[in-house]
Formats: C-alpha cells, structure tokens, sequence
C-alpha cells in the first residue's frame, strides 16, 4: 500500500535510478511487510538548482548527489521497524547504485488503510460493510 | 481546500491530461462537499521510467497508462464518504478521458484545517481568537 | 526536519526560484524553531498547464503566478506558531522574490519525529533505547 516518492539529484544515470527505485522497494519488503507486488512509486529527477540541502546537518557529511525518500503508508508500525527500514533502504542504495548512506534522505507519512484505493474506485482494504 | 497532486503517464495528451484534472475536482465536489472553487492542483506528465507500479495487485488488472491521485485534505470524512469519492474520481476519468478504471491509485492524506493558508499568509479555517 | 516542497509558475527565473526557497527556510526559522542547518526542499517549475488554482477562493484575489508550499513536518506546533510561519513565508516572499501574498498557498502536513532519517540510515530524532 505504500505511496513512495524518489527524488534524485541528476548525476544518477538511468540504471542507477531503476536500481534506486528497487532497492527502496525491497527494503519495505524485507523489513516492513510490504508485498512485493504492492508497488507504487513515482521517482523523479531534479535538476541541480530544484533540491536543496544542507551539507553538516547532525554531523551527517552530505555529498553533492542526494537521493529523498518520502514514503505515505498506513501508521502502525513501530519505531524498531522504521529503524530497521531505513537501514534497509541505505543498505540497498549503497550495494546496488552507490549512493553513499550518509546521502539518503527518508521521511514517512502515516495515513490509514481506508485512504487507499488500488483501482476500480474500490477502498480494498476496508470494503463496504466492514470497518477500518 | 483539498491539495491535489496527480501524476500520470505520458501517453495522456494536453486535453487527457485537463479531462484528468477537472474530472478529480468535480469528484471532490460532488461526494465530500469541496466548493467548486476551492482548487489547488499539481499534475505532472512523468517519463515511463518515472512511474512504477505493479499491474496486478490485489487482483485489479492494471495497463500501461497509471493515473496516481494523491489528495492532501481535512480529516473526518467517513469511510463512506471516501468510498463515494473513489468511485466518483474514476467513473469522470473513465467518462472524460478514457482512463480504465483500474488504471487509477488513489491515496489520501487527512490534515487538519489550521494547516492550510489560502494566501495573504492568514490561516483563513481558523483565524485568530477562534479554536480548530 | 521538515521536508519542503515547493511548486512554482514557470514566469520565475532561476533567482527568483532561490529567494523563494530562502525565504520559505528563513521562514521556518524564525518562527517555528527550525534550524538554519536543518533544510531539505525540493523546488520544481511547472508548467502552465500543470499547476491549477481558484482565482478568488475566500475571497483572495490571486494572479497567474503561483507558489505552493507543502511543509512536511512534526506535529505539535500551536496555531498561533504556524499563524506566524504563513505571514512570515509570505513576508518574506514578497521582499525577496516580488511575490504577491495572495499568490502563495500553504499545507502543512504534521508526521512525528520517529518518520525521519537524516542519513546514514538512523533515527536520529529517537534513538535505540530511548522512544519518542
């Protein structure tokens, strides 16, 4: 269910985005239960001037490639899973398209299983005659 | 007060793509009571590489062509109410612009009324000397 | 920790584009308590056709240059708090960048501090060990 928006700085090539993508995703798998078929993303490329950030914020040591992960998914999960999903996601990112973990920047968005709709019109997870 | 992004694919031509848009807001007004002119919405035309979603989720049999509906807005509308509101947006983009049913992701995100401001900088659901 | 999103008319250049997002930073800053360091923004230029707004809504008289602003951030700020960040974004907006305060439209979307990883993969807002 969850809605996953990428953005990028523009110095990742085409095979790095697709690798980004994934491994955001099966991080959420591994971690947070998230089907693998449940996949709904939409990443996005920035060109220089359109994502700003700072360098030293939490005596992180930021590079000029950044990658912002901003996930909106039912709330419920607890602070160890988010924990062990955000490892996930950099763990990912840094094997298969060599983003630097310190890069990576996540933000989730909790919202409730009767505000999705995966087609049809339909509220699948809470359907009509049953409660969320 | 509604805040509407909607991502599509690119095939969607100019017209689809204003079809797309006007058929979400009329939605809105016609199952959860937004005035017809409070409308403040952001569409993009993504690249196919851009936009990534599973075809078979849950059952529904999804094409090519994705409309993604992400609707920031006031908590408290019922389930009901949603239900209604899903149905209503992809029956008009099915009408109006020829987009399958199946093809449209919808996700809600509730907020509340003191966080929008309408412009002039005022808060204008809940000004000053008054309680959300 | 906030995460900001920024969408603009296509009539703004590329410095205009800046003071808007300094301006909207400063913003948080001084009103909200938001550390000068702690900044991370997405900025895009849509084109016309991509960004829909009312004209008049509540009675605000709105041009054809448009800013939006979507401020993800952690919840518990008063209203009088977030009374001061609108008039201050649009103070500062219209110094900086010839915004008119009509012009500028605001959402704030309130997560708690557990939903953010500032790299590395940590939670660096709650610790393991401590909770939120």
């Amino acid at each position: 269910m969850p809605f996953v928006r990428i953005f990028v700085s523009p110095q990742f090539d085409a095979a790095a985005v697709r690798a980004i993508a994934d491994g955001v995703h099966d991080a959420m798998s591994t971690t947070i239960d998230v089907p693998a078929a449940d996949r709904f993303q939409v990443v996005t490329r920035q060109a220089p001037d359109e994502m700003i950030w700072d360098r030293t914020y939490l005596g992180v040591d930021r590079s000029d490639r950044a990658v912002f992960v901003n996930v909106t998914l039912a709330a419920g999960r607890s602070d160890d899973k988010k924990r062990a999903l955000y490892a996930a996601i950099v763990g990912n990112l840094e094997a298969r398209a060599q983003v630097r973990p310190a890069d990576v920047f996540i933000v989730l968005t909790e919202t409730t299983r009767a505000n999705f709709s995966f087609g049809n019109g339909e509220m699948q997870y809470v359907p009509a005659g049953t409660s969320a």
